[in-house]
């Protein structure tokens, strides 16, 4: 199953080798993750992605409330949220194939944000499922790079 | 000065735990850092935005590059590209100041994405500036938590 959680951490030195760590170091995966500073950039927020045995899973937020530059820990488990990720996606275009393309763009409501003779580079925003979508629409064209965000979330109250 | 960097590794346990220690170990902080698959499973595209002296940086995409699980490691700083960052934001409302709100949302091309009686969750994807522009807007309504993915980037070849 696919757990997410939300660290907010105080930016010190090394704090995200230690979080990191804490995972690899249970055996636990991590399908994603993202890190960048709050409003106060004191702080910074982590949102982790990550798939494993609940009970580990229960042993890592136990952990990570023990460092003692994590401020709180969210477990969305327990909570209603809203998710979003971004994706930047290249793919091969010709004189042939831009159209159709352009017409998946905007089904998605995706953007194209630079074009080259052979390429366009599209940004798209949503639940992953909206995007791993967008990635299947796009692979008989020929995918020449994806970056991925992965997962941010935030609870709804 | 920032720098940018895009690590395409295998996803072998705890690759991200070795690239976070090499950053820590080297006393390199990480400004963000965004990890989540390709469209090959077996591979993920790291994006590292970081500060510091180039020197070191020289250092640690040498280091980068002699880590088993590191296929390819992208330098932006001699590469033209563009970048593009997501951000949630809750932000406090009013039946005042939701129309206020509202209309900032639509200058920034911005996404309600949820809504309570006393807060508004909004999604915003562009370049740094554009959502620390976005972020200013919203302080004097206070802004209950922040979620920045943090920057991904690509060539523009």
């Amino acid at each position: 199953m696919k757990h997410t959680i939300s660290v907010l951490v105080r930016n010190q030195f090394g704090v995200l080798a230690r979080i990191a760590g804490l995972f690899s170091g249970r055996g636990f995966n991590i399908d994603s993750l993202c890190v960048a500073e709050t409003q106060d950039p004191a702080f910074s927020r982590m949102t982790i992605v990550s798939h494993g045995d609940d009970a580990v899973l229960e042993q890592i937020n136990k952990q990570l409330n023990k460092l003692i530059d994590v401020v709180k820990v969210t477990d969305f488990r327990e909570v209603e949220h809203v998710t979003r990720e971004l994706a930047l996606i290249k793919v091969n275009t010709t004189a042939q194939t831009r159209a159709e393309i352009v017409q998946i763009v905007n089904i998605f409501r995706a953007k194209v944000i630079d074009i080259a003779p052979r390429t366009m580079t599209v940004e798209v925003t949503g639940i992953e499922e909206k995007i791993s979508a967008m990635i299947e629409m796009f692979k008989p064209f020929g995918i020449r790079e994806i970056a991925r965000t992965g997962r941010v979330a935030m609870a709804r109250k």
